[in-house]
Order: C-alpha cells, then sequence, then structure tokens
C-alpha cells in the first residue's frame, strides 16, 4: 500500500500574553491568545521523525513573548504581522505563516467619572480578532475581525413570504425579535493599515446598521451591514460575516387564557439558523 | 436494610425568559435565566411513585411565563420575589421556594450618540444574579449579586511576608498584576428595596475600591470591596466574595538575554488562588 | 459604619496533577484536579494585609505535587486524606481542611484484545470525585462521587397523575425517554474505606437500578438508585443525588401527516428538571 | 460605492434529532446533532429582502426530523447522504448542501453482565461525525470522522533533535507523556460503503497505532496512525489530523529536595502544539 503526506502543517495555539506598557502614570494593557501555523520543508518528521528542520512549538510559544517584548505595537494586527513575517525570514525552511490572535476587550474603570490610570474592567462579551498570512516572496495579508459581538432587536425585523411547501410551518411575521452574536472578518489593503480606527469604524457601522436598519430577514440585515462597514472603512476590501440567528420564540399564551403581544419570548441557543456572507467592492 | 429520605427538593432550572416592555416608542428588554426549587410534602413521589401531589417542573416552567405576562416588574429581584411568593401561596403542599435569576447584561446600541429605542448590544461578560428564599409562615430573604466581573490591575498591587516554609518557592512581590473575576453576594434587609440603585451603587463602590486600594494580597482588598459596598448601599446586611486569583505570571525572559520590567506576563485561567469571605455590618 | 469579617477561606484550585506508577512494564496513570480550601487564624490578612499566617496558594499548589510525590496511593480518596490532614498537622493557624478531587477515567487501549502496558484512552464523560473535610481535632470525614455520568433509557418510564391546574399543560404519559446526567456524592463510614470497590460497586448498582427500574418519576428511580447503592456498599452512610432531567421531546408530527410512535425527538439542554434527594441508613 | 455579494450560504445547525428504532424488545438509539448549509441561488434576499425562493431554517429544521420518520438508517453517514441529496432535488433553487451530523457515543447499560435492550450509558467523551456534500449534477462526497477521541501514553515517546536557536529553550527528552485529543477525517470512495464497519476498524486502527508506536514526536505518530487507518479500510481515500499536543510538563521537584522520575506531571490545555497533516494512497 503506498501513501503520501500531501499537506502538514504545525504550529502552537492559545498561546496567552499579557503586556503591560507604562506611559508614565498610564498603563495600556494587551492581553491576546496568539496562534502560530506554519507550513514548509517539515516532512521529514512525519515520514521518519527527523526533527533537525522542525522549530519546537515551545520555541514557537518563547517567540511570541521575546518578540513581545522587543516591539511596540499598539495593537493585535500589527503584532500580528511582526509574528507573520519573523518566521519566513528567520527559518529558511518555513514557507508559510499564519498568526491568528484574539483579543479581550478590557476598559478603563471609571472613578469619580475618570477613566483610572492602571485598573481595568471586562468590556463585553466581544473579541476583537485578526488572522495575519505571509508566505515566502509574497505579500502580507491582513484580515480583521470582531467574534460574539451580541446583539439584539425587538422590533423592525420580519420574516415572511418565504418558500412555502410540505416542510413549512412557520407562519409570516411582521414583527419579530431578531437577535444574533456577530462573527466578522475583513481583509485589509495593506499591511500597515490604521488598524485601530478602522476597528472602530467598522464596529460602529455594524451596531448602527444593525439598529436602524428595517429587516426583511438576516440575509438582508447582513448585506446592509457590509455595506455600512465597506463605507466606513475605506481600507478594506471586503468583510465576511457568519451570524447565527439566535431564535426567540413566541412563549404559547393561549392555554393560559393570555395574549402573546410580542411580550414573552423564549430564547434559545438551539438549534440556531445559520447565515454568511461574503461581500466586497466591486 | 431499612432507608430513610432524610431531604429532598425539586423544580426547574434554566427557564429562559424574554421579557419586552413597550414604553410608547422605546423597549425595554429583560432576558433572564431562572430556576425554581421547592421543598414540602413530595416524598411519596420518590417512595411510591406517587405524584399527585407533585406541580410538574413543565408546569413550573409555564408559571414562569405565565407570572413574567401577568406581573409588572423592573428588576430581576422583584420578579424573583413573587415567583417565590407564588408557590407556598398557591400550593399547600409546598413549604419553601428559591427562585434564583441570572440576567445577561444587555445595554442600548448608540446611534449618533443617542441611545437606541429598540436595539440593545452586550453590556459585558458579568451577569447580574438574585436568590430569592421564601418558608411558609416566613420572611423573604432577597439576595442580589454579581457574577464574573472580570477586572485587572496592573500595579499597586504586592504579595509579600507570607509564611516560609519547605513548601514556599514564590518570592516576596511588590508590584504584580492582580486580575480576578468577581462574584458577590448580598443580603437586602428587605423585600422591596430598591435594587436597581443598590446594585449599580454596590457595583461602582466595588469597582472604585478595586482600582484605587493600594492592595496587599486578594484577601485585603476583598475586604475593602466589602466596605465600601456597606457604605454604599444602607440597605444590605450583608456581602460575600469569592475571588478567584487569575494569575498573569511574569514569563522568564532570562533565556534570551532580556530583563522582566513587570511587561511580559502569561495570563492563565488555572491553578487560581481562591478566596472567599463574607462580611457584615455589626 | 462598624463591619466584621465574619467568615473567611482560601486554597487553591484546579491544580492539575498527573501521576504516573510504573510497576515493572505496567503503567498506572492518574489524572486529578485538586481544590484546597483552608479556614483558620487568617483574618489579619483581610483586615490590615497582615499575610505573616498565610500559607501562599502558591505554595499550597507545590504541596500536591509533592505530597503526590512523597505519598503512595492508589484512589483520590487515598490523596485527599493525605493531604487534608497534612494542613492542619503542618499548620498550627490552620483549623480545618477541605480537599475536592475530579478524576477523569482513563482505561487502557486494547491492543489485538490485550490491555495495552501504558496507552489509555478516555474512560467516558464521567468524572470521579471526593470532597475529604478535616477539623483540629475531629474526625476526617471522606465523600466519593461520580459528576456526569449520562444515562438515558428509551422506555419504562412514565410521568402520570400529577397536580392539575392552570399552569400545567404536561398530558400524562405511560411511555417516554428518561435522560439524566448522574451526580452522586456518598459518605464513607471511615477514611480508610475500599475506596475503589466501592465506588465500583456504587457505580454498578445505580447503572443496574435505573436500567430495571419500572419508572414513575425521576424522583421514584433515584430512591431506587439509592437503596441500591447502599446495599451494595455497606461502608456508606448516606447518599446524595441530584439528576438533571434532559427531556427528550417529541417531535409534533402531525403538520406533516406522519404520526409519533415514541421514535422521533428532540434532545433538549434546558429547561430541565433539577431533581434532588438525600438519602441515608436509618 | 459600488459593492457586490460574491458568496452566500445558509441553513440550520445544531438540529438535536433523537430516533428510537424498536426491534422487538430490543431498542436501538441514534443522538445527533445536525448542521445543514445550503447554496443556490438566494441572492435576492441579502440583496432586496426577497425572501421567496429561501427555505426557512425551521423548514430546514422540519425537514430533519421528517426525513429521520421517514428513512431507516443505521449510521449518521447514511441519513447525512439521504439529507444531502434531499435538497438539490426537491428544491431547484438549491445548488449544493453539506450536512454535518455529530454522534454522541451510547453503549448499553450491562446488568448482570449482559447488554441492556433499552437503557444505555455514554460511551467516551468522543463524538463520532461526518460531513457529507452534494452538488447538483455531481457526485455525492462522504467523509466520516471522529472529534475528542482522548489518548495518553506514558512512554515510548521522545521529542529531541529539532532546531536549536535563540528561541530554543526546551531540552532533548528520550522519554515523555505523549497525549492528544484525536481530530480524524477521513473520505469515503463511494457513498454507499459500510460505514459502521469503517469506522470501527479506523477507530482501532488508531488507538492501536498511537499504543504501539514508538513516538518520535507528534508528526512522526499521526504519519503512523494514517497508514494504519488507510490499511485498515480500503474504502477510504485519504485522511485529517489534527492533534492537539497535550502537554504534561514535568514538575519541578529540586526546590524540594526531590527528583523527578518521570512521575510527576502538571497537565495542561494550553498552549497547546497543533499539528495537522493530510494523508491519501498513491
Amino acid at each position: 500500500m503506498a501513501i503520501k503526506l500531501t499537506a502538514n502543517s504545525y504550529g502552537k495555539s492559545d498561546v496567552r500574553l499579557t503586556k503591560v506598557v507604562r506611559e508614565g502614570k498610564t498603563h495600556h494593557l494587551a492581553e491576546y491568545s496568539v496562534n502560530v501555523q506554519l507550513t514548509g520543508d517539515f516532512s521529514l518528521a512525519y515520514l521518519g521523525g527527523d526533527n533537525r528542520k522542525v522549530i519546537a512549538t515551545d520555541s514557537i510559544k518563547n517567540t511570541v513573548y521575546v518578540l513581545a517584548k522587543e516591539n511596540h505595537f499598539t495593537t493585535p494586527e500589527q503584532f500580528a504581522v511582526l509574528m507573520a513575517e519573523h518566521f519566513p525570514s528567520e527559518y529558511k525552511q518555513v514557507e508559510t505563516a499564519k498568526v491568528e490572535i484574539v483579543e479581550a476587550r478590557w476598559k478603563r474603570i471609571r472613578v469619580n467619572g475618570d477613566p483610572h490610570e492602571h485598573a481595568f474592567v471586562n468590556g463585553g462579551t466581544e473579541l476583537h480578532s485578526c488572522t495575519v498570512y505571509t508566505a515566502r516572496g509574497g505579500k502580507t495579508i491582513v484580515h480583521g475581525g470582531v467574534r460574539e459581538l451580541q446583539v439584539v432587536k425587538t422590533t423592525n425585523s420580519a420574516w415572511k413570504d418565504f418558500w412555502t411547501d410540505r416542510y413549512r410551518t412557520l407562519k409570516d411575521t411582521n414583527d419579530r425579535i431578531f437577535g444574533t452574536s456577530i462573527t466578522a472578518n475583513w481583509e485589509y489593503d495593506r499591511s500597515d493599515a490604521d488598524f485601530e480606527r478602522c476597528t472602530a469604524a467598522i464596529r460602529t457601522a455594524m451596531l448602527e446598521a444593525f439598529a436602524s436598519h428595517v429587516s426583511l430577514g438576516v440575509q438582508h440585515t447582513m448585506y446592509e451591514m457590509g455595506r455600512a462597514a465597506l463605507a466606513a472603512a475605506p481600507e478594506i476590501k471586503n468583510i465576511e460575516f457568519r451570524l447565527p440567528n439566535k431564535h426567540r420564540i413566541p412563549f404559547n399564551l393561549d392555554p393560559f387564557g393570555l395574549k402573546f403581544e410580542n411580550d414573552i419570548y423564549v430564547w434559545t441557543d438551539e438549534p440556531y439558523g445559520d447565515i454568511s456572507a461574503f461581500i466586497e467592492r466591486e
């Protein structure tokens, strides 16, 4: 039986970095979970246990901390770019590197109304993410993103006129609750964009579009959120969404002699509508 | 072999309620997970499968939605009080009722700077919780609380002069990161307190104390947070904390010829210091 | 405002221990998560940041590994007993110690039908747990237990003749699916029982009772499982259960011209019936 | 600003199906979580809220239960094949369908040594998975798989002779613990293979290879596991692995005057080596 190793990659995942930068009395806090994946000339490790070209995943982990120490950066995208470019530059056996970072959202605690110099409180369930790809001799490609940005609107959301057949039991509705947990990823047109400004602008655009749109469906609003994001951040080429429909089911009050008036619902995690799109500039 | 059923209780857990209240164009959104536990004259169900006195947990679930429909409330505490008092009042076989509610924190999306009428974004990892106990013929006891309120401070936290023996390897430090995920529960002195004001006041007091305290240890700061909470809310009798110490471990930069300057850490979930206290008015 | 510190405790949680014991070529593998909680003369740490009597939680963590190295044990209960007794014996400021251990269930991989000497595969979602309490000058109390032992039976389970009122919508059923995730804790009558034999006997007794019982309700079967466990292990004094009712909801096939024949269900995690009992020898 | 919708898909995820098949007194239990994703002529829903061609995700959910009722199947692969083929066949607007199923592993409870007719206990953390793709006018492609199959071996695992540079701190070792949680996916060469036999054969082959291999690294053993799987199941064309390296870190006993003898470790979840390969027949 002849077999072959068609593809392989390896790296270290969930490397947990805290970096504190002190600017006078003001401290800046960044907490990242970092994943690094490499491809290259590593097949001998699989085929015969010859590890001589393999950079140990422990060494990859060390690299995260050393590069965090030696470099200045203010966004996860900047750090991911320098991490990703490090590997093919440092190791001739590395062909491509992919670095993913997920950042927890900390905001300053307010004391007597003022933001505190060195104390922080979690700023939401949402996570800021980015993914950077490099290939030897190629361009560095930067994606920004957000995960678990939970939103809900209690009206201005319809779902009607969809396909009717044997499998349909849901009735048309002009007024339902629309809740989702936004996962979005967008591609920057260069690797030194103003990531902080863009991320904030895209976040605001998505939230405002979600709130203001008169929705005829998750798909409909998703497209509008994409349009708004592309308008808000000229530096991005495209945006990809995955919006699970976190259903709120009307509770059947009939057996109790009561009337449902868009007021009493069961919130659910599953099953969920699972809707995706990729939207780009023409 | 003679055996006896010494204690028993039952109920329904994780009943997921969404309630929307429309005040003109302004919508108010509450999303709760509700647990109900009952004790009373239910032993025959265990001993012989005689269920005649048992209120089905499905009926308990229905009760959550029906009472949510029929009653006005603006806080989970108010809803938990009326839920808890319902059961011994409605069923002679019920002796005690305990109702726990965990509320997700939604805040209004801002559109052009203004809070939106009906669109919301998740307001943090933290959850607002409450527990209400009633016993037939007794007083209703209300606890408020908060869970998973994640905070971190990057200085003004020491840990030193602790017990030294064979098992100690940790060195004294005058400057470490102090991170925790606050779980706190407090007892109200009556069942109709201004829960919303109290919860906000206690939250602010805890956060400000955490930020401002020059900490000699988790225990030390916990006591100060308790003092601040009791001062901020005269309506509470006591407060109980559980503060896991979410350690940030200095990364050893020595092998790389670099110096740790309170800047590069590994954030960890486990193992964690696990520290509790119960603080009350004298 | 006068306040007091009424109670306090502290320790280290989720200390993750792997111990390998080599008996010739045969390796024995134990993987535990260990929690230690201490009470005693520690109030000065809270009241004024005086840590001189405090054994650092880092030292507690070290103690877990050092005692694991220095002692022979074959069950988590044995290790928890020696851990718990260590603290008041070693430190005059410790009054009580509580040690909880959760053990993952590994079983040997079979190679050509034979159990392998040193390779293991996870033996189920279930976890073996124990909790040991000691107080200075008192007896050591040992609880064994199991968590997340998931079971389901597809017939011989009824739910009927329960309380009928306005809040009831569920119909009587003579044949439903009964699924649960068993959490059970039992108390040994001494601290040097044959824990391994007892745990196995109780597990078998619970599973056989669950399978064989003609159930009139979760409560009914729970009591039978308790009876069987107490009969199987004379060394235990009592047993406490928490059995969430992991409902399988009949799927409504009527709209599709099909008939439900106890065959097509929706499995759910929430809401769940939540049923507990404490059963002891008379 | 001109934008375009380059790609889109939608469906329903985590549809939770329980099916009981009664063969005389013997019951067969299947519990699946089903995801369905469709592509096709759905862009108008995004671009303008025109939902007329959209099969509601609620209808997709209904389809899962109706097809489960109307069809006989004994493996998730068979059910996924008929589900996937249903959509393009039933709806002219559907171009492709992807159906993923994850199956919990139930095994019969033994009573007095015999497998019980209708009572089951969870058979491990591992999940059996499959993914089926269809495209209008194309072949149906079936992948089988396993997730979270946790294994550990306590010896016959080395890690040495890897790349040495500034970022390396890990020493060579001839004897370490090797633990992982196997995720594997394999592609069948036809859509009516004997999935049950193949899955069992691949599972056994992977476990035996893991146990018996004298490992020079995760990569090395992964390739051997792939070779064994391909040898055991002629019906599969290729196999893809992702093996996180669930590190067990030697605990440093030096400060306590004790010696590490491959006996006392810290088990960890993160960071983890994250190693993948795609292996196929030549």
